[in-house]
Formats: structure tokens, sequence, C-alpha cells
């Protein structure tokens, strides 16, 4: 089958139109069948392309004048869905014109327009925006939803980890994921309703006999555990997800700025510092958010990526590179597979509660 | 006036009663106007007193045999109030024996046994569980509720800040601590109703002429903020709480264990970490989670310290310490005084909806 383009709007990062068409030319080494659609400033883009000939003959420009800002409220940013980058290039997935947008824009603005434009798949209540981390392991863990929900129903959640396995599987390239909902506590008794309901609901789906649910549900995981590696998929509502999410980046930069005063404080540990670069250098790729750049609007008719706003040019690559991954892979539609396997689990297992609550009866 | 003692749990901590009972001996060093109620086995107790002589004159024991385990339910371990070692120096506090507890034991067990025994102080609707964390300042964070309630309302989370400002007043010395809610983003209309329902009744609170509330309210922070040292008090419901700290936990230890990877990877970076050393021995310093040990359980008629069940004697100290300045300055009525004054500023401000909703009416 021929592969959708990407569209990619060029004009949303804060370090310019260049590193936007830069990265997706970096990302297009790995990925040389996809074409795309550059969304922007069109002499601006011509600009960028000069140095990537195989780049511009895959692309096409989709010229525009108006920019979605930064600060700009989602609201007032979805009237301009038809004459803004971001709104384009959204718009572009909606026409089947591509498969998948990357912003690095506005992330309220994004989720709005691309919730409006696309609109949820068949069995999905709510889109969430899921992100990937490091780990102590080789392998990211992805989290879900990040800030797209301020609250989520025991429905939302079971919904969200089935999401998030099927990212997780593409990314991670393992079949059956480890899949558990962030908590207080690991015990049974701890949490919110919606939390236990929501587990509950899980054990069913993944414990029953010949359930084909493509995920190894484990309970719950304490925020102190994320980034250990042994869960693959740590799925929460979007308020304790942005939360946990920042509070890591957070102390994970708190930490590194302290070395960073610890290290120059003395001509000792300056020359103690260089004798380990090699080492601290990995200790930085390892912590690089560029490398894990590239936050997947989850649940929607289309693929969207956000990119970070101030990802460098491997940065952009890296989402680029997510959202052909997400192409390549067919993510919808393993999405779909996994709401009906989930609603016939549910099924066999417990055929009282299931019907009506289950959101794959909607599949 | 005559200070009040500090009973101290002997048996509650992972290291034993020798631990707590240095800890308690070193910490008297700074504080030696006090005195002990040692609580537990006669006989480990007296043996760990023989190297403390000074502290031996200073210190009743309270025989037990007794103890509530690590994984008791709090519902189970409330039971035997009268029996354990944390029970009764709880229960010390209630009958005038001590003017705090300390105990290194189960969090959810010593919150159960201290909100029935010592019950919130006037004003206060519930108590909650505060922390000090390390920032790039000086100066240390008090972030609270940590999960002492997992939902909190407006009215909640206003008499979290004014408990929260007071005890960071008499840790930080700050006479006007910055204190701002937790939140996922810093404009006006994020999160949840609660959260704006509070920083409504906050700002109305401190910006009212006249207000002798001592505080600084600064709007909302986010969790990559909290250890910059902008800001003095994080309030939060106690999901969030416990969600933002052990993210912030754990992420410090994820990259201090990267980093431990990083130097022990090849001879040469061995060699830069030797000569680096005592710059990296301060960055282990700050991060010494002993080093800001002493979690306190604000809001009630007496106060209660729970040390980390792994802390050393070092930690042990730092939180008899936090118990020791809490009577020093008399936290229950500082707290009592701010509520009193939090009443008149909003009735100052807007009479109207003050009289019935705000907590400080009814101190």
């Amino acid at each position: 089958m021929t592969l959708p383009r990407i569209a990619v709007d060029a004009m949303g990062g804060d370090e310019g139109v260049r590193t936007m068409v830069d990265g997706a030319a970096m990302a297009r080494r790995a990925h040389d069948k996809f074409k795309f659609l550059l969304v922007g400033d069109e002499t601006r883009i011509k600009r960028a392309l000069e140095t990537h000939p195989g780049m511009s003959g895959a692309s096409e420009i989709l010229h525009c004048d108006d920019v979605i800002s930064g600060d700009e409220q989602p609201s007032r940013a979805i009237r301009r869905a038809k004459t803004t980058s971001m709104g384009l290039a959204v718009n572009a997935v909606k026409n089947g014109d591509a498969g998948a947008a990357v912003s690095a824009g506005n992330t309220g603005a994004l989720m709005a327009m691309s919730k409006l434009a696309l609109r949820t798949m068949p069995g999905i209540d709510r889109p969430a925006l899921a992100a990937i981390m490091p780990t102590l392991e080789p392998h990211d863990v992805v989290m879900l939803d990040l800030g797209a929900n301020t609250e989520a129903d025991a429905r939302n959640l079971v919904q969200f980890a089935v999401m998030g396995a099927a990212y997780s599987r593409i990314v991670t390239g393992f079949e059956k994921p480890v899949v558990r909902l962030l908590n207080i506590g690991t015990e049974e008794i701890k949490g919110t309703d919606a939390l236990r309901d929501a587990a509950a609901r899980l054990t069913e789906a993944t414990s029953g006999e010949g359930s084909g649910l493509a995920m190894d549900f484990a309970g719950f995981v304490e925020s102190d555990k994320i980034n250990r590696g042994e869960t693959h998929v740590v799925v929460t509502d979007g308020f304790s997800g942005n939360i946990a999410l920042k509070a890591i980046e957070g102390s994970a930069r708190f930490v590194t700025d302290l070395l960073r005063q610890a290290f120059t404080s003395s001509l000792r540990s300056k020359i103690g510092f260089l004798v380990s670069r090699p080492a601290t250098e990995l200790l930085r790729h390892h912590l690089d958010p560029n490398n894990h750049n590239g936050a997947v609007f989850l649940g929607l008719n289309g693929v969207v990526v956000k990119s970070h706003g101030s990802a460098n040019d491997k940065g952009v690559a890296q989402a680029v590179n997510v959202a052909a991954r997400l192409l390549e892979d067919n993510l919808t539609q393993r999405i779909s597979d996994d709401l009906a396997e989930l609603g016939e689990a549910t099924l066999r297992t417990n055929g009282k509660a299931a019907g009506e609550s289950e959101p794959g009866a909607a599949a």
C-alpha cells in the first residue's frame, strides 16, 4: 500500500522553520518512503529545503501566513483552523491529504483543533495525550493521559490503557506490554473509586481464559517507580499525569543543575568532570528530552504528534519518526482491534455488567 | 515556660531501637532543654541509652511489648492504640505527658491514631501531611498534603495553605512565605474548580488592605518548579501531592542511578569520579533524604512527626529537631492566629460570602 503523507506544521516551534524542516529531513533518512506536506510560509520553507534536495522532491508546500501563538487560548485558536499552519496541518489529516500531523505549537490549541477536526474514534469517549520517557532499562515507558482530560472515570482509564498498550507495542516491540495504573499506593484499597473500578475491569479483561487482549495488566504503580523500567505503560488521568510528568522533568533538571554546580565548584572538580566527560555525556544523551520527543494524541481518527516547542532538529526528527512508525504500524486499527477484544474478553468473563458499560461494545 | 516533652516511638523504624535513641540523643545536642519519653521495649531502650548518659538523665521510659507493623491496616492498628509503642506515644500527647510524638512507623496507622486521639484543631476540617524538600536555594520548600486526604475542596486547600505557611515560617524563618497551589498550568483558568476557587479565596484574603495574614499568595505553580526555590509552600490535595513527591524522589534516584552507571562504566570515568568526589559528596549531602526527614501532621491538637522508616540516626535527629522547633515556636498557636486573621481578612474584603464559608470563622 502507499503510505500516507506526514503533514508538518513548519511554523509552530520556538526554533523556527529551519529546525522543523531539518528535523523532517533527518527523519526521512530512516523512513525514506514517506512524503511530506510542509505547511507554512512558502518562502521560508523553500529556503530551508535548499539544503535537503531529497526532501525537497518528497515534499509539497502548503502556504499560509497565519500562525497560532504559544500563549493563545485554544477556544480562540480553533476559529483560525482554516488559515493557520497548525490548523491546515490537522485538516490535511481530516481531508485525507495526510495520514499524520506533526506540530511543535501550542499544545492546548493543537488538542482542541485535533479533537474538532478528527473526532474520537469509535469506542473511545475521550482522546488522551501520551508521551514516552526514558527508564533504567533500554526501553521507554509510555505514560498517558498527560493533560487532555483533567478528570477521568474508570471507563476512560480502561480506554487509555488499551490505547497506551497499542502505542507501547509499536514503540517498544513488546507484544504484551506491562500496564499499570498510577496510584498513591499499590494495595487494592488505595486511591479513588475510578482507579479501583478501572483496576477491577482491566484485571477481568486480561485474566479471562482465552483473552487475546495484548497487554499484561499488573495493578497499580506509584510515581517513584515510573522510570524503573518494570512498567511499559502508566495510565492515569490528565491532572495526575501532568503533575507526575512535570515533577519527573523538574526533578531531573534539579539534580543535573546541582551536579553542574558541584562540578564547577572547584578546580579539582572541574578536572574530575573533564576526565569523566565521556561518561557524563552518555548520561546527558539518556536524559536529553530530544531523544524522547513526540507526544501523541491517542484515540482520534488520525495521528497527531506534538513535538516539544523547544525541540532541536534531532527532537523534531524523533517526533516525525513517531508519526511515521504509528502510520506504518497502523495505530488506529490496532486500537480498534483491541477495543473489540476488550469487549469480547469482558463478555466472556462477566456477561452481566459488560454489555452496557464496556467501550468495546461500540467498536 | 517549661518545654513539653517529646515522645519517641522507639520501635517503629526499620533501623531498630538504637537508631531511634541515637537520633533523639543527637537532636538533644541542639535542643538540650527538651526531655524525652521513650516508648517501647525497656530492655532494648536501656541498652541503647548506655552510650548517652546525658540523654539517659533527660528521658523517661514507657515500656510496652506491642508494635504496629509496617504493612498493618490503619483500621486494625487503631484498635491497639493502648498497647503499642506508636499508640502510647501519640496518647502521651493527648494526655499532656508530651507535647509532640515522633514515630518512624507505618504512616497510615500513625495518621489514623493521631486523628483519633488528638482530633483536628478548631477551624481545621482535615489535617494534612506536610514534608520539606530541598531546593536550588538554601531554604527548603514545604509541600502539603502528601496523602492524608485523597481529595480536597477549596476550603481544605485554603486551610492547608495557612498551616503550610505557619510551618514554613518556623523552618525557614521567612515572615511571609510565598505560597502557591499546585496545578497543571499557571493561567487562572487551569485545573479543577476546587483549585480555582481556593486561588480566588487566597488572593482575596492576602490582597486586602491591612491583611496581616503571614503569607504571600502567588497563584499556581507547576510540578516542574517545586524545587526551584521560588515557592516556599506548595499546596495540593493528598493524591496529587503524593504523586508529585514520589515522582520527584523517583526521578532524583533515577538520575543518580544513571550517574552511578556512568561513573562506573570505564576506568577513566572511575578516576574522574574519584577526582571530583568532594563535589559529588556535596550533591549527595544535598539530596540525602535524611537531611530533610520529618513529615508533620498539621492541623491536630498536638504535634506528630513522621520519620522515614529507613532513616538513619541523622535522619531521626532531623525529625526530632522538627518536633522540637514546632514546640518551641508553638506551631498550633500560630495556625490558630492565622486562621483568625484569615477570617478577618476575608470579612474585611468581602463581607458577603465570608461569614459562613471561611474556616477562620470557627477559630
